[in-house]
């Protein structure tokens, strides 16, 4: 039999799909690999391929711009994709709540997926049951391991503890890059830190949130992650709305209409976040927001608790996540601690889903 | 083709794999995985066999306390295991060297193996070269990811970073559980720490220790997890001996024919240990004793260094490990912290690598 060949398209060119590239390009020099060809790339309205041989990698951004076809819609480009002898792997950069509806149909297409997205895996448990029936119902593979913390290998280690057999009776990380950063800048743990409109501002411009910093604040992140660990384990979670969150927002703030005029409007809650951070110190302790399963009660948190200033949560800087899992043969954490966020890691985390799915598919 | 069935044989029989075969059996009845026997288990002596069939694992460690079956020898064991039509993985927890040694000849056999020991990789540079051109010379895997760290998947994240075109810079880490268990009682974050003749007797009697600490404390077991570290990264380090190492053994005690007697004798150093605690202080930092590699100088470091009280390094406790790797993409390190040794998850690395293994040569 000759060797499996592979057909990579890309949906959506943001800054992952930017870091992507050069990546997937060394990927594909590599004479270990499988063979894999880019056949595909589209944003929202236009598109390049060449579903019979390969596009010039170095090239498909520029050419991209220039493009003049049509992005031909899901439906075409799944028919494209499944015509070719060889196997399909879709990267789905778009982020849309739309694409991550289409998996199970994707996937019942023999198409495998990768995605640095958790829109699919956060959004309702129906779709989280579907997507996995259909993976099981084909040889086709959807790569989940990408879809929270970035490059960071949080679901890889969840999955392989499960793997060996060992039991998982905690879960507890600072799973936001922003509010890492927030938090330490707002309540370091050496010296007294910038009031908290002024961490919020300083995060905002050092490009560590979304646009509209509410979007961070709300905890929304925090519990879509969350609730993919929930569901990794076993529990039947059905939505972030099931999650109790702490917001972060606070509610007067929440009707109006601008990133801005919220900014501006801030600094009115600094002193009821002082005495959080100063009810921490009277304990000994510093602040930081987090999110926790535990599966001996079945209970999920998302919001701020206070940690011993040497506990590893404490002194978590830049925009690192932090993730410890309590597992019966770990009583102790096993923890992970890097980049949660950012175009070259969550770029690799797709490479390593490449990796993974294509040599599961080898023959 | 019919599904691809698993010969397990299993040499050594000391806490390892006592906390092995409950998880082994574990793992053979999850009907995802491949089916898996375990046909044979020896110690040094004698030996419990059906290369035919299965062993009952509930019974078999009582079974070989009674068993009047010698070792058959490794060349008789490896005829049997090549002979069947079963894909044979060898599990090696004696530690020894000889069967380190055959390594190479195993995999020319065919039969994959998966170790918690260091003998093979950590020994000269010819022997590790020969171990992976057997393996590249026939179907059979030699899973190295077990043999550090215990269950901490350490070389596993290494090679996942390497694997997606990452590139390493700088691995640092505490690698010794004893040293951590040592020095987190010596010179803890918080408070004055007892001498240090009083931290290692501690250490022993806690069972952090082996027999005789001067193995611990020589920093031989941080050198040999470092020399695979350096040729998993390409570097062709040729043995423990042409690494600098800083042994906490004072040369007045290295000949002492007893440990008891080393430990009588070890206050006489306490108040040079005294001044080396005293001179972090003065920094404001604590000694912690790592091994680091780095790639950009080619530098490999095993010794004490001194380290800021809320540096990751410098809280870990118990007998946890800690690493780092700086990377292209994570120029803040990726860091993994946890039990580095313990039979439970030492016995999970080796699973681990049974379902890596048995998935890799399935059909």
């Amino acid at each position: 039999m000759s060797p499996t060949k592979f057909n990579i398209a890309i949906l959506g060119v943001g800054g992952v799909t930017k870091s992507l590239l050069p990546q997937l390009q060394w990927l594909i020099s590599q004479p270990k690999n499988p063979k894999m060809n880019l056949v595909f790339i589209a944003n929202s309205s236009k598109a390049v391929y060449n579903f019979e041989g390969a596009l010039d990698i170095e090239a498909v951004a520029e050419s991209l711009k220039v493009s003049e076809q049509p992005y031909l819609g899901l439906q075409e480009l799944l028919n494209q994709l499944a015509a070719s002898p060889n196997k399909a792997i879709l990267i789905d950069s778009t982020g849309t709540q739309q694409i991550a509806d289409a998996y199970p149909e994707i996937l019942r297409r023999n198409i495998s997926i990768v995605t640095p997205s958790k829109k699919a895996f956060a959004g309702s448990y129906q779709l989280w049951q579907d997507i996995f029936a259909a993976e099981a119902s084909t040889d086709a593979k959807v790569y989940i391991e990408s879809s929270v913390g970035a490059g960071l290998p949080m679901i890889k280690m969840l999955k392989d503890l499960l793997e060996a057999g060992d039991e998982i009776l905690r879960i507890e990380g600072v799973l936001s890059g922003t509010m890492t950063s927030i938090f330490s800048s707002f309540a370091p743990v050496n010296g007294a830190g910038v009031p908290w409109s002024v961490a919020v501002k300083q995060a905002k411009e050092l490009g560590f949130t979304e646009p509209d910093p509410r979007d961070d604040l709300n905890g929304m992140d925090v519990a879509r992650k969350l609730i993919i660990f929930a569901r990794l384990v076993g529990l039947p979670v059905d939505s972030a709305a099931s999650v109790p969150i702490q917001s972060l927002v606070p509610k007067d703030l929440e009707a109006l209409n601008s990133a801005n005029l919220f900014l501006e409007r801030l600094f009115e809650y600094d002193s009821s976040m002082d005495k959080i951070k100063a009810d921490a110190e009277a304990q000994g302790k510093i602040p930081r927001y987090i999110g926790s399963i535990d599966l001996r009660s079945g209970k999920v948190n998302v919001g701020m608790e206070f940690y011993d200033k040497t506990h590893s949560f404490a002194g978590v800087s830049g925009s690192d996540n932090i993730i410890g899992f309590h597992t019966k043969r770990y009583p102790k954490p096993l923890i992970l601690q890097g980049a949660g966020a950012g175009g070259d890691v969550t770029a690799m985390g797709i490479i390593g889903g490449l990796v993974k799915v294509s040599s599961q598919l080898s023959n």
